[in-house]
């Protein structure tokens, strides 16, 4: 076995998650003992590797985030969380990137990184229940998300419908009645924006409001473009919406520029609301209403399914339900007073 | 070794490559196809596997690309490209987080990730010349920013003081006097900070105008949080700045928000530059002006160098320094002129 961290410690006089740490760069150390450290490890001549625990129980201590969108914040944060969750845990977590292929989503859950990942977390877009049903991989498999339930794997996801009707009652509350819902999908496969939809029409049909066709708008993708074109189209007609739901924060932002560009004010005019609570929508200019999800649990949960089901700790698989929150800001409260310049 | 991907090709009358790009998600294959190849991969007992390819050459098929921010976008842009290209060249490009810790720079740079990864792009914050060149490991290695250069490994980084000179330029060309820079870091290791912060002195040198160090605003982190921040301490002072170059996008949409916030006209009152040209500049109110690097360039002549040495292609190894251009926007320039609403 050569050089282990037990030698290493002992040579350098610290513990041995102190030359973990250093090795496996879990947490910081400073600087003199990892100095210290790494002169034992040079003078013992070790190369550092997976860690002994991951080689004695044929694990390689390393589990894959696979996200549908890197250009989206929102997975962005949810990895952050996750990430450190993993590290607590003594596990590195890797990004992979599925770009919303079915493909690669497919490749994914068969298994192809079997031989270097202990498990996977998915986030999918275009897999069915039927194709996690036929998997023959073992290999341990989270899902999140809304596109895939009922399925014998860990599956974490909030209550969209719900959330979308406390959007919808929230735009009800200040008196809007032309609430436009913006992100609908041609392709009916994309189950989130089917259920922010359903939830929509459900809160409108709640407030006696009736669904007019002309003020859904539909997006092929979900960015800011996809919003400012959206928005744009729907400021054209004859009669604009008094309100957006956006389907999330990014198409959110995009509307809000349409809007702006417009001559139109934001939320006297239009109120704006959106859907992540990704940090952009608390600096921009109007700050932005939104629907949060609990993203850290979301990103802690899936990652302590995932090493409890690794490690052979864990019970019959189940759904997991996170809990979100309306968060009320500038776009449909009104803008701040602005503050006379304090000079 | 059982059922080839050949095999699987033969019994659905397809091409390798189209089997491969099923088997290995590396492009997206048509509904009808993908059928008819899976049901090949099951009668055949074929399990989905590193592919033939790198197991022959002892190789992985996996580069992992090493950034040390989650929440900045231009983390993410960069990686986009990076994946794409490593996509076309047959490779898989898996992410890792440092969070610009250093004991994570080193043992990635240290090589522990060897058994299942090829090669690693790494953007250092922390580690040092020094560090690079008392490296053991042989895993192929290129470096990205500006933190560590002069090392025998391929590195690619922009000309951090030129770029910021065009960005003081603009505003000096604009009429400003009174032009601060945000996002001074106070451990001067931060190179990228260091070297942003000489251009700007060196341009403001070159205009006749006086460098003042009330003007010169700190951050330890470089979010928006840090540019909200920065510029509510600097508008809070006797005499503000008539304009702001910032260290990045996010601190100077931070900076534009604490402007907003006081009651103060974005560039009437104060004319705001960033740096990065991350998508989100391009949505926000008003629009920001910026300094866009080459990102497509940087990420695939990181990945594609970083292949050609793992392939043994390579020659010796060199800097390469992408180019960057000025995007002006409403930030500096000007709102637009708000159209009547149409209708």
């Amino acid at each position: 076995m050569g050089v282990s961290l037990k030698d290493i410690a002992l040579r350098a006089g610290v513990s041995l998650a102190t030359v973990s740490n250093v090795v496996n760069g879990y947490r910081p150390v400073g600087e003199a003992t990892r100095v210290r450290v790494q002169q034992a490890i040079d003078e013992l001549g070790y190369v550092p590797n997976l860690s002994a625990r991951h080689l004695r129980s044929g694990r390689t201590g390393i589990i894959a985030l696979a996200i549908p969108e890197l250009d989206n914040p929102y997975f962005a944060e949810l990895a952050g969380y996750a990430i450190r969750e993993a590290r607590s845990l003594g596990y590195t977590l890797l990004l992979e990137y599925t770009d919303s292929d079915r493909a690669t989503e497919l490749t994914l859950a068969e298994g192809n990184r079997s031989q270097i990942i202990d498990g996977l977390i998915l986030s999918p877009v275009q897999l069915t229940r039927a194709d996690v049903l036929a998997r023959r991989s073992t290999t341990p498999l989270v899902l999140i998300g809304e596109n895939v339930a009922e399925v014998p794997h860990d599956h974490i996801a909030i209550d969209n419908v719900a959330a979308s009707h406390v959007a919808v009652q929230h735009l009800v509350s200040l008196g809007r009645r032309r609430i436009a819902f913006l992100g609908a999908h041609a392709d009916t496969v994309r189950q989130p924006s089917r259920l922010r939809l359903r939830g929509y029409q459900e809160a409108l049909a709640t407030a006696g409001l009736p669904v007019e066709e002309s003020l859904i708008g539909t997006a092929s993708r979900f960015g800011r473009l996809d919003g400012l074109t959206a928005m744009r189209g729907m400021l054209a007609r004859a009669e604009p919406p008094d309100a957006v739901f956006a389907y999330n924060d990014l198409i959110a932002l995009g509307a809000m520029r349409a809007v702006t560009e417009a001559g139109l004010r934001i939320p006297e005019d239009i109120a704006v609301i959106g859907f992540d609570d990704i940090e952009e929508g608390r600096f921009s200019n109007p700050t932005l209403t939104t629907i949060a999800p609990d993203k850290e649990r979301i990103g802690r949960v899936a990652v302590g399914s995932l090493i409890a089901r690794v490690e052979g700790n864990a019970a019959e698989p189940g759904e997991v339900q996170p809990s979100f929150r309306l968060v009320t800001r500038e776009s449909t409260l009104g803008r701040f007073t602005p503050a006379p310049p304090s000079r």
